[in-house]
């Protein structure tokens, strides 16, 4: 199975390297960073480059597609060469997927019309311009299209997806591998449970960046 | 808060880019990825490559230090250069700080002897070699040393250590802005809770890479 992530100028790291760990660390996956061209990516600190090894024209036709989000969202909406990728990719994948805003670019690429699709909590309701209802869910799938929360939610994302795309035991036997087993030392992961006043400071903090 | 993540060979990236992740959204902390030389550096699954920005030398005295752990941990335990690094860095840090294996090269550096540590669940009993009292728990903090279990426990140290190095409600609201909200499809991230049988060929699988 070959696995394409998506990188393109201002994406959250953990948004590529969670779903990234989970399938490279799968036997009989490949995973490969794609970009425009082949070369360095910056994310959206300004302090971690990752390196594409491939460019939409080197790998058309990958067997999942991962889209990651981030500030950078903003300029890939209107990037029409990335969207023409991700359209074109997906008329062959076995599964197209997203984390956080990565759903608002799926949307972008008209894949999402009429579909329910998750997203980043702050960004949601952003997702029915594109004709998605949205659904405050940690990965929903429709079809083939798997959308998953904000940020840390695509290692739930690619441990469901390889649950499906494979089975139940090499994801769990992944899931060991990578001691996947959250111990979060708050409750404060989700607006619904954080402190009073939290998420208008999470969202200055995420939009001012 | 000036944080320096630590790259060589054959490091699992996402015992790297947890932490970093929680520790660059952090407002007034700037994290520096560093390595022998500034440059690419490949991790363990040979497909992503990540830029080192500083060198031991460009980068003597952060704040904070990461020691991300992988299969190429066997080879840093003997790698003066890097473990010269640690123990001078370690003199001038605030919080020393290792994720996975990484514990182990910590070890190697001489700085958990008669301490608690912990490590990946496969490789606890080898700190015993180090002098080290192994602890099968999620982070582990001996004074300004914390450590880390498996991979993924690398974003729960993160937020226990923002928590005391900052303050809770920062750590919350990092939390909240990346939506640290697991929900696991399965229960299979410990070899406390996995299937039987699992854990000798998530074993094979870390080792046979």
């Amino acid at each position: 199975m070959h696995v394409a992530i998506l990188l393109y100028p201002r994406f959250t790291a953990l948004d590529a390297v969670g779903p990234y760990t989970v399938l490279s660390v799968a036997p009989g996956c490949t995973v490969t960073f794609v970009a425009a061209e082949a070369g360095p990516v910056v994310d959206d600190q300004g302090t971690l480059t990752l390196l594409a090894t491939a460019s939409y024209a080197g790998l058309p036709a990958p067997d999942v597609i991962v889209v990651p989000g981030g500030p950078g969202t903003l300029e890939a909406l209107s990037d029409e060469p990335l969207l023409e990728w991700i359209r074109r990719a997906h008329e062959h994948t076995r599964w197209t997927t997203s984390v956080c805003t990565g759903s608002l670019i799926l949307g972008a690429a008209g894949l999402l019309t009429g579909l329910k699709a998750t997203t980043h909590w702050a960004f949601l309701d952003a997702l029915t311009g594109f004709g998605a209802s949205p659904a405050a869910e940690r990965v929903v799938t429709e079809g083939k299209i798997v959308t998953a929360a904000g940020v840390s939610a695509g290692i739930d994302m690619a441990l469901t997806l390889l649950a499906r795309a494979r089975d139940v035991e090499t994801a769990q036997l992944v899931q060991l591998a990578i001691e996947y087993d959250p111990r979060p030392p708050f409750d404060a992961g989700s607006p619904k449970t954080a402190p009073d006043g939290l998420a208008e400071r999470a969202l200055t903090l995420l939009t001012g960046a």
